[in-house]
């Protein structure tokens, strides 16, 4: 059983208005040292067999990340 | 100049459904071994002075979770 983690964020040329939302609550908070922020998705999968690194790329590739406007990464964190 | 990520997922007693939803559309997919999926959310923000990782944790529990049924954890990537 290996423990997989895939990130998925927007590319860095695409707008991200969850993220500036979030950038310009911050002073008012009194976060004024915060320059940048860019929101994503965190996923955590479960796999129970074979190479949990390949298949948790597959699964990104195919449901997690939409391709044309998403990056993603696949960290196997246990297993 | 740090860059911090904050991930941001439901505890673990909290029902899920993007995650179930995720879950029970791999079968059909052909991915099979994926026996659980859960979904968070992914920050990465910029702190361009003090503790960063100070920072980033007071703005994860003001701004970024809800304390009641989500869980965050904070990592200084760089800086």
């Amino acid at each position: 059983m290996a423990k997989v983690v895939v990130d998925v964020m927007l590319k860095p040329e695409i707008l991200d208005p969850q993220g500036q939302a979030i950038q310009r609550a911050l002073p008012s908070l009194g976060f004024d040292e915060v320059t940048s922020v860019r929101q994503g998705k965190h996923f955590e999968l479960d796999i129970s067999a074979g190479d949990a690194a390949a298949v948790a790329d597959k699964v990104a590739a195919t449901l997690l990340a939409n391709p044309v406007i998403e990056d993603f990464t696949v960290r196997v964190e246990a297993g």
